[in-house]
């Protein structure tokens, strides 16, 4: 390692740190990507995994794997502990590493606004363990239901479910399981009514998918309404414990609760011990490098700038990404320095339901079947390798026709009870 | 449930299981199946999980689904502790349930010959969780050991396999691993050498597949040498563990052992309190009653029996199904009383690698690309529904074509460290 190469080291294996990774494959420079996953996650498809409509292997792929024909780059599968800015170099759990130029991109983890003793009853989805966490709680809910029933126990605070926070992640997971309940789960349960399943959509603001173009906001309250899903909007959690949800609006008795309203930056970030904003964000500067160290980058869900133009660059796969290919390109010098990062809008959507999404593409709005299309598509073309392509192709078009979904195992094979034998 | 139809009660959603709920579906019992899992598993192709070949997906499916089309059959998840065969009534985890006939399908577990302390260094391969475990246990030892050649320290125990009998299940983890590892995982790691890899398969006998026909073993053997893997035959496991086995042959210093030295039969088994073999195995009567219960069957692994041939059912998959069967038809009095239950040999199988297996079918000894051939249809077409049947092709001709596996995913998200952030 004595070789007079620059040390890039990225730390992060999402959007972003593997848009820098491979930016600088094959490159002069030395890099490193760390990891405390082994793999990198296709996240915009991980609620399909939270309601078994996917495996975990279709949307996700080994770092290594992915970077596996760079040469001048190492995967190391550990966690970062500490950051030692003047002295250039990281603590992992186990050993150091030195770096010239230094990533982050930590990404993010949800917010639970100061009430992380909700997170107990309400999982947020930001890997493929919660994912899994999700699903299971979801088919154990309505095993402990159709167990109740038979039993003559109250069973309604397991047909209940509650999503919390109406952005493009809620209202996916809210489409997605009034779906996947109603039109497949429930032909398993002989004893569960169609009526007794009540999805509860809860946002505080006025409309859900608040960055979205108001009609678009509007066709999918309506849309979610007539899939069975309850909207509440203007509507404010004050208490989450394991009986329920206690909201501005009342009670909602469920052991079913996801908490989708919102993220913040990674923990990791707190030891760049920098200027952050409210919910944890660098305050980087115009190059997203941190201040009094040119040298560290914050780039993705991490980092907070308001670009050039005037916009807020967004906590979403296509600011990460395009962070990476930034910092890359001035560490190569392809961008002179002192050039501004700007971000590039290439359109938002979101799933509603089968052949339903909205989608807001170069100042046009889409939606219905057409949004549902152009969204399958993109995400499809944008999927790790060829194999999960047609993998996740085949999982989509059997699900579509048939309703049958493809992963509804529960992998803790305790059968209510806490001892195996 | 008052009614005065006839209660079957069958413990073990398996091969045995399913295959006697099927039988009895749509029939005028009344059947409830209990599985402290909520899925059946395709158990022949669970090694392939293990060495990230496929995705518990591809090889399991939820009972639920799997009897969805039966209106006579209830399905319970939850676990079974006692029998009371006095009071025709099982002791469920919340709860009881009483039956007419009760049929005991719970399979089987590694058996470690009194030696239980080994199973903490050695997985047997049992269930999806094992498979699991094993998986990430192979992939993080290949982090361990790029981690430690970094750093100067030692690895040959990380690169070092060790599975302990040479079965089918043993002789297919074997080819597995030695392919996967040398042909696939290797490319990620750039610091491990292909010499540094070493897999060893122990057995005690003086061949390998001890009941297929010796050619074969033959075969087998040379085939598994040529695949570098190194073949111990007359060695016994003296002791295990954290540094590797001790056998009769010399010490193996590894920290991947795998376990498929055989199996006994499932503990719940005991609670019936009748004359069991040296394996646990309920000694059944010709009809596959036990002694002095002519009311209650034991099908399957956890079942010992010589049939009227003169052959011992075989703890493998048509053994179970064929018990299943029977005992379906005996209780709707399609076989007569006094019939004894004699097992079809449709034959056996085992894969040794890409494209070699070897097979005995009606007598027949085949070997090779054909055999694997044979094995690949008999496989794909037993397998629980078309979707699992399209994923797990593509799969396999991904793998074929490519040499890259599908699920090399670490889910447990730790990075070598013990705290989460």
């Amino acid at each position: 390692m004595g070789s007079s190469k620059k040390k890039v080291v990225i730390v992060g294996g999402g959007f972003g740190g593997l848009s820098a990774a491979k930016s600088l494959g094959n490159t002069e420079f030395e890099v490193t990507i760390i990891d405390k996953n082994n793999h990198h996650l296709f996240q915009p498809l991980l609620y399909q995994v939270a309601t078994a409509a996917l495996s975990p292997g279709d949307i996700a792929q080994p770092i290594r794997t992915e970077l596996r024909s760079y040469k001048n780059i190492n995967v190391v599968y550990e966690e970062v502990m500490d950051v030692k800015k003047d002295r250039n170099k990281l603590i992992l759990t186990d050993g150091e590493i030195e770096y010239d130029y230094l990533i982050m991109a930590p990404g993010a983890t949800p917010n639970y606004y100061g009430n992380d003793q909700w997170q107990e009853y309400a999982i947020g989805l930001k890997d493929l363990n919660d994912a899994i966490s999700i699903r299971e709680r979801v088919l154990k809910s309505f095993e402990k239901a159709e167990h109740n029933i038979i039993n003559n126990q109250p069973f309604k605070h397991l047909t209940t479910f509650v999503i919390v926070g109406g952005g493009p992640t809620g209202v996916e997971l809210a489409g997605s399981i009034s779906e996947i309940s109603r039109k497949t789960i429930l032909k398993d349960f002989k004893r569960i009514d169609d009526k007794e399943i009540k999805i509860t959509l809860l946002d505080g603001a006025d409309r859900l998918l608040n960055s979205y173009k108001k009609s678009l906001s509007e066709y999918t309250l309506k849309s979610l309404e007539k899939m069975g899903v309850e909207v509440k909007l203007n509507t404010f959690v004050e208490n989450i414990d394991e009986d329920g949800v206690y909201t501005s609006g009342g009670k909602i008795e469920s052991s079913n609760i996801i908490w989708a309203a919102g993220n913040k930056a990674a923990p990791l970030i707190e030891k760049l011990n920098t200027d952050v904003d409210k919910m944890g964000r660098v305050k980087v500067n115009p190059d997203l490098s941190i201040p009094d160290h040119d040298n560290i980058f914050v780039i993705g869900d991490a980092s907070y700038l308001v670009d050039p133009n005037g916009v807020e660059v967004p906590g979403v796969a296509q600011g990460a990404i395009q962070g990476g290919q930034f910092v890359a390109k001035l560490l190569q010098k392809k961008i002179e320095k002192g050039k501004y990062f700007t971000y590039f809008d290439k359109g938002n959507m979101a799933t509603i339901g089968r052949a339903k999404a909205v989608a807001e593409i170069a100042g046009m709005k889409i939606k219905g079947i057409s949004a549902w299309l152009i969204w399958g598509l993109i995400h499809i073309f944008f999927l790790i390798d060829f194999r999960n392509r047609l993998k996740v192709m085949l999982e989509w078009f059997w699900y579509y026709v048939t309703f049958k979904p493809g992963a509804s195992l529960i992998l803790d094979n305790k059968g209510g009870s806490e001892k195996e034998d």
